[in-house]
């Protein structure tokens, strides 16, 4: 147990304690992989955006965001409807005080980030409610294979984000059809999670492409594209080609379960070098259960930033402890990466005072 | 002077031999940016392709062939009208002889490369004689400064290179623009090399943009948007970017004087962290004067691999010793890199080894 770390060991302590020690003395590359889809701006399923149609606009400022510290294509950063900020404001803060580098993977997003972004041949994605909500998924899985491995020879280890409204649905979608059981499980970024509305949408993309719960379970390229999103095969390709060569944090909530699943359908071995690394409001949250969705089909571990903005003397980033937004950005992944690159110089604490300074910035320039 | 590798020292020998030194050891990022330009499809200026309008198709081939050692958007390899394979045959055999890592940056191509690439912004090139060939350089440069410095980050230095038809001829038109005497100095793909051509074409897109040799020396920036070409503001984006923090090796011949010109004009500081690393045959072209441009601004100095087809069984290789090709997609710096990574263990006999043995494969794969 690393004791001098803020890190909760949540799921499969022995092999999360071993991830923790091998990726010590490592230098890590971020990555952060966007997409948007039109799933996410179904009312009433996110909150990552001021309104449904800002969602086309989180992933892209999320970019921006980490890139240069400060938004382009929105004023300030982007908020929920409450005027709660974005989780990237934690990620990028934990990635330059450890001065990591990042690296935005465009998954397929309709509004392109002002930033440099790695293209992997994707496009936004459509309502899972179609039955057909993204294209390409095998030829983007190959061509992000080829960047995970490439950068993966730069780094001592990879993380590997997402930024994607709507998200938590689109991976009930993905989960549900491979058969693993994942309703009322999945995280969300209200406080009170729309389970019900969550199943609908899923039962109905589903019902649109002419499957059932478990049916595409042998055909995991068919179950992304019917009820999946663009983020999943860029993301599931990225770990696949870079988990051959180092080890890959994953760094999410319940989203990442449905890439877990993917990668576990596709190429079950890379996930030997796999965590997940989220925070500690989503292994707390009640409303969700990402340990009962990973059990069901693997033993990858779970670590958890142990963030608590309970002290914070910003309203907005207290509201945190309340159950809002609780993930995204890679945020615990990538505290949890800044806290081991400084060997324990960086701390929750230390933390909360770097993202309360840059928050204060950042609003300031609204 | 260094010499367990097979490396001269071209130019400005202290610091040619001083940045050997420095790179020893480190462990380098390789990076491809390519574009089109419609200047490259001018009749009898380039040899970067079977034809001209097979011009677009040269660098996503060539980005293909550095990330899956075969091409995708084309059958077999790019050529010459005369049948010789592309210079990326140089790049990615020794490139993959050191398990270097590759990015490949896209500065402005009209036909993408599928495999995954940095967008910068960037559009493919416009005829110079139109005077206005590029757009967004302000913001290229921009992004691309964003992208050098993250990569700068993640390796011991960067070895930046350019694949883009007709890029000497573009060399040609800015350094013109800026008050550099070029005529007569930039190389060729062709073992004739069609300086008047060069000439006359630089001297119509001059006129068309109400310019005249120097007048632009204040206004780099125009005078790439002018006669220039959209590698330019990436290169020189990503050698600012990164050469603030780690050495940075520009891959390429003529070409990179060109872009050196334009980071002097940016941000000439960059310029005390870099070296030019390119090929024997191109220092000892007589139809061109690499050192004869560079020193009339800078002493920036050269490295050139010491390749050597003569001995090679291959026609199609042996023919590089009477001029053709002579270098590109940064064979030379790619050779260079390859040899110090390993520390002596790849020479120049290895590597013609290398090329011989994937020239071979890919042939057969015709």
């Amino acid at each position: 147990m690393k004791a001098n770390f803020d890190v909760i060991l949540a799921y499969n302590k022995p092999r999360a304690e071993a991830f923790l020690s091998d990726i010590e003395g490592k230098n890590p590359l971020f990555i952060a992989t966007i997409a948007t889809t039109e799933t996410g701006k179904i009312p009433g399923l996110s909150a990552a955006g001021q309104n449904p149609d800002f969602t086309d606009f989180t992933p892209p400022a999320d970019a921006e965001l980490l890139l240069l510290g400060k938004c382009k294509s929105i004023q300030g950063v982007p908020i929920t409807p409450d005027g709660i900020p974005t989780p990237g404001l934690i990620s990028m803060s934990a990635l330059r005080l450890a001065d990591i580098p990042v690296v935005i993977a465009n998954a397929g997003c309709k509004v392109k980030p002002q930033v440099p972004f790695i293209d992997l041949g994707g496009n936004s994605g459509r309502d899972i409610r179609t039955g057909s909500s993204v294209d390409n998924v095998e030829e983007v899985i190959e061509r992000a294979k080829v960047a995970g491995k490439q950068f993966a020879k730069t780094s001592g280890y990879l993380v590997i984000s997402e930024s994607i409204p709507g998200g938590t649905t689109t991976a009930l979608g993905l989960l549900s059809a491979l058969g693993i059981n994942a309703a009322g499980k999945v995280s969300s970024t209200l406080s009170l999670n729309p389970h019900n509305l969550k199943v609908d949408v899923v039962q109905a993309g589903l019902r649109a492409a002419g499957e059932k719960f478990g049916s595409l379970n042998s055909n995991p390229l068919k179950a992304v594209s019917c009820v999946g999103d663009p983020m999943m095969p860029a993301l599931a390709g990225l770990v696949i080609g870079a988990a051959k060569h180092v080890p890959v944090l994953m760094a999410g909530g319940t989203q990442m379960t449905a890439v877990l699943a993917l990668i576990n359908a596709l190429n079950p071995e890379a996930l030997c070098n796999v965590a997940i690394g989220t925070t500690r409001w989503v292994i707390n949250d009640v409303s969700s259960d990402i340990r009962g969705i990973v059990c069901q089909f693997c033993d990858v571990p779970i670590l958890a930033a142990d963030l608590n903005f309970g002290d914070s003397v910003y309203p907005g980033l207290k509201v945190y402890e309340t159950g809002l937004v609780k993930e995204g950005v890679g945020a615990g992944g990538a505290s949890i990466a800044a806290m081991v690159k400084m060997g324990g110089a960086v701390n929750k604490n230390l933390l909360l005072k770097a993202i309360e300074r840059n928050y204060s910035v950042l609003m300031s320039m609204k």
